[in-house]
């Protein structure tokens, strides 16, 4: 099994997570070694959230889990790519499939799967 | 045009570089405001090297440029996403197609392109 190098970034590494069967890169997020622990058991993605500082397992509020189907990690030991399957579909805390749903432009390029208003705020 | 958000991460956000083609990930680098300026000028990927402390044209020494064709910024304004194309093949140092060359058992994954010691030992 790898052995993510978790001292460069103050104990955070940046996680790729990318759709496991088109490839598109739907997010990036953090974990910490508790949080991989966490992954690499359960197979479901759990981050480290840096804004709320805690352990943050994907989907908890709006059930919306990843599926963990494939771990890589780079030549450096300090990026993990995950491969998973999304459930509800979007990734995105705003409703879009990706967060990466504006190019250069500022143009919206990504499909709008929720609208965040109603998962939430109920 | 995107404005990137360096205040959150030092003055350095992490980049997630794909392949324009086929949208494998090759490789997470980061930029400061003076490297993004450089790509959005210049169109050939320049990050911002932690290790070596200073701006790092990807390719100065290989010659294995990163032509730019798309940018994508996530959601949070501190992510972003390249497609490129990756001139001569290889994106790792190590001489693999893609840094992420190793899946979670270790087993490599990946092609290798070249030999790093005859391209950086001369």
């Amino acid at each position: 099994m790898i052995k993510p190098d978790f001292n460069k970034g103050n104990g955070l590494i940046p996680v790729i997570v990318q759709d496991y069967k088109t490839n598109e890169v739907l997010m990036l997020a953090y974990m910490n070694e508790e949080s991989w622990m966490l992954t690499i058991k359960n197979r479901k993605a759990t981050y480290f959230s840096r804004g709320r500082n805690k352990l943050w397992l994907k989907g908890e509020r709006s059930k919306n889990f990843q599926e963990v189907k494939e771990i890589y990690i780079d030549c450096d030991n300090d990026t993990l790519l995950l491969k998973i399957k999304q459930i509800g579909g979007a990734s995105c805390h705003l409703g879009y499939k990706s967060c990466f749903f504006r190019n250069e432009n500022g143009l919206i390029i990504s499909e709008k799967v929720f609208d965040p208003k109603e998962k939430y705020n109920k």
